[in-house]
């Protein structure tokens, strides 16, 4: 037995969001060394506030208390990047600016995930249903009961797969040089006006 | 000559934006009785940002510091409603979703102008060049040089439209029952959630 006490392993907490013109999801999960738990999921409803700048107000008091309360080392976004038309695109590039707003303003990093790439990471095939990433979700996390909602679904989801994508993140975040955008600004001094 | 001293009147400020991806347009003006007068305007480049949240961030912020700065009482956006292609129209919500979030932080009530309005209220003509624009600009603000950056020019004009679309706002806003979300929870209180 080794007498050289173990450091503690710093907690890693992610939180995924998929953001919705009319329900955003999200989740927390935190993980300390390989092991990735859930904190809380949901989701937050918009469709009720018929005014589309009340929608964007409500999503952005939300996410910023989400990341208050919890300080995220990280915002992983479900991020489409295609859509019906010019019109459904607008409205959901405002909801994801918004979201991004809130992290951005507390100097949290983010990464966009696009939904092929999420369910590729989290179920191991790009075009799995989401029923089957729920499942998925269900066995990592051990989640008794089948979640009901999707959304939140969605966003636990991407939260994993930055989580899978980084590898254990906790020694990603030590070897990589620019999380924050205070550590980008000093790596990069000539990009500040 | 009446004896009774004229209450002086309040001047209202309204912030004018015209956000883009590469650049973003703000000019911020004041009204007091009839008269709209010019207090400062300008733009904001965001192509030396290569990184996209590194352009989010960036307008948030300078939005978010001309609102604490100048605590205008309304923002006046010029907000397309179409654009080239999908991908174009996702970066432009994005924008869009950025710049609103900074005024609806702060409570700042906030009103969308398609370019069109913008043009037909400022010079009598939806189909206005930007540079016909800019010279009716030059006329009611008594600007002696033509302005260079025509950005700067879009988010003048589209305060100048609010300010139009409102008559004389400072009786306006005497008379309007919600004009910010403060009010607008207290007038419609089944809507909190």
């Amino acid at each position: 037995m080794s007498k050289v006490a173990k450091k503690p392993e710093k907690e890693t907490l992610v939180l995924g969001l998929d953001p919705g013109t009319n329900v955003m999801g999200y989740a927390i999960i935190a993980v300390r060394g390989a092991r990735p738990t859930l904190i809380q999921y949901g989701v937050i409803h918009l469709g009720k506030y018929g005014d589309h700048a009340l929608k964007l107000k409500k999503i952005f008091e939300r996410v910023l208390s989400l990341v208050e309360e919890y300080k995220p080392d990280h915002v992983a976004l479900e991020a489409p990047f295609y859509g019906k038309n010019v019109q459904s695109m607008l409205k959901l590039g405002r909801a994801q600016g918004v979201a991004m707003s809130a992290a951005l303003y507390r100097e949290v990093p983010i990464t966009e995930y696009a939904p092929k790439k999420v369910k590729q990471s989290v179920t191991g095939n790009g075009n799995a249903s989401k029923e089957q990433v729920a499942k998925m979700l269900m066995q990592v996390f051990n989640i008794k009961e089948q979640p009901k909602l999707l959304d939140a679904s969605d966003a636990l989801a991407v939260a994993l797969c930055h989580y899978y994508q980084q590898g254990d993140i906790t020694a990603a975040k030590q070897a990589k040089k620019t999380t924050t955008w205070t550590d980008y600004f000093k790596a990069n001094p000539e990009r500040i006006q």
